[in-house]
């Protein structure tokens, strides 16, 4: 199926350098972008600055390795340039990127990281602002996204005392497999964005530190490269998106089974990609408004920021009906990644998958969606009373993900019945701000706090963490306050605790 | 019953610019206001400024078109004017309105509008300062303004997945009538106050985007001039201030049916329109304080703002035993704006009327009243406990207004049983900052919206939306914290992330 | 048992200008204060400012007429001075006063006030230092002060549509006398401190708007002025301290009785007068640290502020035994003020009282304590249960005070079984900031928001201001979030709206 | 067992330091730190400032007196020093220090502190930075910290009036042992942080104020030094951390039981020490980074700031079996101090105990531990209905403390069931900003508290402080709000009030 094509020399590349013929170079080949320009959800300006040269450097964090192979039609395949032949592209640095330069500069040792909060401190000046957007950002008006982490303080602890806690541990098991804490790495799109090994800093810290990893089908980094940074024996999972073709589906799916994925999670909350508004507001800032508004209306609109962009594919029509198909194509358990009321756990239970990841996409999808912990609650509750299961569960595991900052938040959810827990933004600004120390740093704060806090809650295993430990009464409690009274509290003067003497001038 | 004139020259007119002899020209129509100076409730002293003269442009956006004739005796209506004899008022350019022109020249382009709060955030600030306050501008402390919006933030979601959505549709049928989506542009007064058009533009974008506009007794156009934009077969609603002379009434209504007017939402909640202390606080900054003074005691209260100032006609006796009389003259679905509990729709109910809108006039009126959203949730509990119904209903709907930003708000609603949703400031801030293109944009901005959360909800139609899709359990709560600790505050010292290294200076 | 005393010279009175001999002038007497020096509660120095001269002005406001007779033995009263040989005492107009007198001539005009806060706006700046601290100042922390109004604020309301409010009627009975609103005008300490005038304002006021005066026992005028500037007819109510001394009491209840008031309120809630810590704070700022070290350990604590100053009379003695001994020595119904649990609402009318004033003392006594409106609806629910009672009732009546600012809050308390409501701090705004103008202003707000909150609420009249017309469910709902996660919230970015461009330089 | 050593000169102690060989001398005697370098908790550069040199003055505050010998294995005991050949370290007062010590000149007039925040207020401005940093820090986000303090504000009093409260008492037993107040000194380490005196300074304060000291086991006076400073008769508890080593512990139990030790609490929250991270992070600003950089993977964690560094020694093995071995060694009344939930309380009880303290070690534990007021409510109610126990309880006591700062909180304690309250931090910011005046300003204001609140409450004894008396229902109300609405709250305009005109410029 794979086209013929001569060698092509930098120099007849260089020459399709306008909006009317427009080449680029991506990876050692030749694309002709020409009548994509005005559909490329990025905008065409910033194609045309590469028009007629190599783009793989701007390209590379921001796509999938296929997005180019698989948005343009095989006749715009033109094939490989002779690489020594293309003018190098010179990177101007702006002003902001040498100020960027400098706060990396002046990032503090990694020593004064104290807990997970603070990678997001650093990451936030140091990543491009692009970058960070995309990480960052949430659906609508992010409410959602901040109550994922909010709703852990709704659960306050009930700790026991005189237990012996001098061993503590806290390994468990997932789907069947040993993991060396009650966490997993979630899957996350485009790791490139923060970090030239993107994905691969994840592979590499989760050999290390004994958690496992769920592979994203939006990796910046290839499926096959992350399975072979690897280490031999290494457990992974995979986020499945479903692609409207089955059969394209069907291939991923019996690749990952083939490379020795033990666990398929399949993504059910994201029939579409959610506003991130945050994101899509970043892109103008890159634009030429004059630009902008020569597009006008017949144009794509490229206001829907890099999540939507790279995930058309996603078929809307998938359903409950799919899912014996997928047990026909593979032997995996199969897990539904954001399911969001125990109407839904109960279905995928009496269906027979092996579990839920209670999630809402890290407030990334549906606004005003509850966060994984509250329904974890409710779906405890209604799976004991309809089934009369009890949680943690082997055969029917529950897992939730979104705001998770802290051991505390973690064993909060294992004492309400969680298998264990997906991490991901946590992870994503470790590595953007440190690298692969900064996952090293990550993996040791958990541990330290998992080790305290099990002791300090006097429970010497995960077992121990029952549910008589946590108070949750107030986990339903969606409180908005009257509005205040503005006339009144800008008449009020508030007290004020005594001062020090104003030093006198001498005589 | 009209008064023969002659035809007056300007260089007459011109002659009574003076506190005792003040004449001015409106329309082309010379009125001699002289005795009501003191009475005009914005003041003699914007009347005294165009004594002699044409003050049609001042009088416009600010005025019902038929606010002159009204308020004045016929006697005091002199005829018409030659208008090619009438000197032009000189438009002195103040520097504030010369700032304004230029923020109008600096609004971002429409891509960039990514929600109904950006048209507020520009509109804030390209609008006068007189005109954003009076749409912006609540009851008192404009507590129930604000609650309006807050009570949809207590409203979480419970989407269901895995759902075939991969077509979605959110048309519906409001008193048996096409509508694009479950949402209608409600009644709000004075449209010239934001643009040139006023009311106009809603029509114009009703006929475009499928939606069906409700016109206001206090429009800024005349009645008839909205009717005849309207695009044929355009189903337009009439919203209806009840006259205390039940005759101007009967016509109004009669004629509006006549006109084709499909539903008559008679407003319940105005008896006297209430204090926005904002708009009334606006009028002493053009005012001058020595002119307050002098006018001293005696004379009329100027300081209640446009609101009051074009109300004074309504009937504050108007009573259920009305409703009768209303069902003689006209044969328009009946349906009541601005009931508040439950008692009211069960009594509208039994009376056989279409419907209510549980509305508090955009927090307008009764400060403390409680929110559309709220009420509905009592109504539909007891409207099912005390008559069986249930919602949507066909044959009794329920509406809600006020406090709507998105289409989340709007999905609350139906879920909860409303028929549809009515929006007004969002649409006045769209137009006010954009003309036309503005409310093009709001309409998309809906519809997107709209598509992708039935997507995520797992509801394909509106249908599809039902009560068990939404926790509503804390819509009662009004909580108002406990006021804070600020001794107790201000010695708490805040945790601090990481930070930077400073930059040191070099050897 | 008057002493005779010869007509002293000024001069003579000069010589004792020391610590060693200090005597004063106060309204023409003059008094030997030598020994008094250090008890004084508000400090030695500013006495010894005013040794061997007239200490009138300074000492009007800030203290009862009778103070300095009561306080100092009768040999300590040198009789009267020829007042013509006194030397007139320079009046130094500080740098602050001076702005403060500034402040005042910038005030705006009357008609700007548009709402009981803004009285309390412009008093706050208007008035010197100590005073406003006198007036705003409450208990400890303040929060019972804040949590008076706040509590209104959890009270929605729950209108009533088509009813005729073309005439309504804010008009009541209170102990059986009229008042033009349910409002009356409770005691508070120390007038003059806001104007020179000081309770004869609220008297006068009274009046003229038709409502009852509660007449203060600290009063800054004498009891009998305030008797003399009503109007015949004009009902007063008594505020009563109880006098460890019980004959002085009952000379003061006869008295108040013969003179015709009409009710005694008998303080409860004060056996010892609370910390105001925000007055007491103020002392320190008008003494010079020097002297207060000096003075030393022996000497009297003089941080108590203004109100413990002149409250040392107050009987903590005083028991429900003593009611029979009050009803012994008046026939003047009997009413408790700053009741606040149902328990001791009970016991009062069991005893035959004539009602109660739910009150905690405008939060200045016990912090902690609850409002006065969340103590009514326990009353009301308890006495109806216990009793048989309904409310609002003739035979026992409850009243509440603290924290209201609007009609609404009124009303509020109205539905939910009050007669009336007293209103203290913000009439003493209004004459502080705006002398008599300044009352019957307020008083023309209120009518006004009674006027439109009754038609708003579909009420004609008080009686139908009922239970269900408001939501008082979360009234017993103190709320403390919690404390905020800092690290989480500094690492969030702000959603942000469009924004104008940036102005562009010229080409 | 103790080795006999040549006394050294100074000038041979002087030849040792560098890394390669580092003596330092405190209080009088050599040690050779050389290998301990690494170890050292507060980091190695700190020690090799004073290597070779007398170290005393900066070892005291921070470490209790016996850390050194412990630490270090008796072959590196060197013996004395001949004093007066040690050269005097230049202590070299940096400008911060500068600063702080005008501030210390600065500080107001104790007459100006009317509350126990006033104290905090004045010590965070005084106290050096890392002094502060141990005091006021608390576990992870200091959730807990701050929640111990806003619990109380949800509990609200029911007072009683027309009480006789002309004499109250709130004079108390303890273990039955007399207390002047329901106040006991808990138990805090490192005393010398604050003042030179340390520890002493509650000792004394106790003795002139009639209340009890809980002795700590890591405080910076010795045991004894403490037990010496206390007057003849005076009462104090001893709060133990159990070692490892229980031959260690056994020692200092019988040794404190000997010295007339009355009550011996057990600390049992505190298995391992809480992360405060704001303590750490402090430490990284007195460090070189090149210096931290340089000592690599291989090095102690430094980070973990004051609070670990002296802990190490305790047993996370301590368990319910213990207990009776405790029993066994002593016979004082042994109390569990840092019980958090009711099923601990109950085992306490039965087991035998004399109480239990309800304590979440002031917020340095466990974060999401809950209040000792909150779980207070829960014992009391359990335990009556398990065992039918009322409370107070002579026979089993229960005690709470953290976050109380007014006499208020103390009697919402008390009348919950609390036989006192422990008061910890308040004390430490008396002594540190005042030294032993400030203790005795501290009582002082409790006092006042006290007797002015029991008046107010119409409680002439602490017997009369019944549940009754206050309203805890919101006490288990752990809420966190839904996150705001951004861009709605930025496009509200805020309620402005009346102001001043501004001044006008003259003619």
């Amino acid at each position: 199926m794979a086209q013929e094509h001569k060698l092509l020399s930098g120099k007849e590349v260089a020459l399709h350098n306008t909006r009317q013929s427009c080449w680029i170079i991506v990876h050692g080949n030749v694309y002709d972008v020409t009548d994509f320009l005005d559909d490329h959800p990025g905008g065409s300006k910033i194609i045309l600055k590469y028009a007629g040269k190599d783009a793989t450097q701007e390209y590379d964090p921001i796509h999938p390795p296929d997005a180019i192979t698989t948005n343009l039609p095989p006749e715009k395949h033109l094939g490989p340039v002779q690489l020594d032949t293309v003018e190098k592209v010179e990177v101007v640095i702006t002003d902001e990127e040498k100020a960027r330069q400098q706060r990396i500069a002046a990032r503090p040792s990694l020593d004064e990281i104290l807990n997970l909060h603070d990678f997001e401190a650093i990451a936030r000046k140091v990543m491009p602002d692009k970058a960070w957007a995309y990480y960052s950002s949430a659906a609508d008006d992010e409410i959602t996204n901040r109550e994922n982490h909010a709703a852990y303080h709704r659960i306050w602890f009930r700790p026991r005392v005189l237990r012996d806690v001098t061993k503590v541990d806290w390994s468990t098991k997932i789907l069947g497999y040993k993991s060396s804490m009650p966490v997993y790495i979630t899957a996350t799109a485009l790791g490139k964005l923060g970090h030239p090994d993107g994905e691969l800093n994840l592979t590499r810290a989760a050999a290390s530190h004994g958690v496992i990893q769920m592979i994203p089908t939006l990796a910046s980094c290839s499926f096959d490269e992350i399975l072979d940074a690897a280490q031999p024996g290494q457990v992974q999972f995979f986020q499945l998106y479903v692609n409207k073709d089955r059969n394209i589906t069907k291939r991923i799916v019996q690749h990952a089974e083939e490379r020795g994925i033990k666990g398929l999670f399949i993504t059910v909350d994201a029939p579409q990609l959610g506003r991130r508004e945050k994101d899509m507001r970043m892109k103008f800032e890159a634009e030429d408004p004059a630009e902008v508004s020569k597009a006008g209306k017949g144009s794509v609109d490229r206001s829907q920021g890099a999540a939507r962009a790279i995930s058309s594919f996603i078929d809307p029509g998938l359903n409950w009906g799919d899912l014996k198909w997928f047990k026909s194509i593979t032997k995996m358990p199969l897990i539904l990644k954001g399911v969001q009321c125990w109407e839904d756990a109960l279905e995928a239970y009496d269906q027979g998958l092996a579990g839920v990841v209670l999630s809402n996409h890290g407030g990334r999808q549906l606004d005003f969606a509850r966060s994984g912990i509250e329904v974890l609650v409710e779906v405890v509750a209604k799976l004991g009373e309809k089934r009369g299961l009890s949680f943690p569960n082997e055969k029917f595991q529950l897992f939730v993900d979104g705001g998770v900052r802290r051991a505390t938040d973690v064993l909060k959810a294992v004492a309400l019945g969680a298998t264990a827990v997906g991490v991901g933004r946590p992870f994503l600004y470790a590595f953007s701000s440190y690298g692969p120390e900064g996952m090293d740093k990550a993996f040791q704060i958990l541990h330290d706090e998992f080790e305290m806090n099990l002791r300090l809650l006097g429970a010497p295993t995960l077992k121990d963490v029952v549910p008589t430990m946590v108070d949750a009464s107030n986990i339903h409690s969606h409180i908005v306050s009257v509005p205040g009274d503005r006339l009144y509290d800008s008449n009020y003067e508030s007290m004020q605790h005594a001062t020090l003497r104003e030093p006198k001038t001498k005589l």
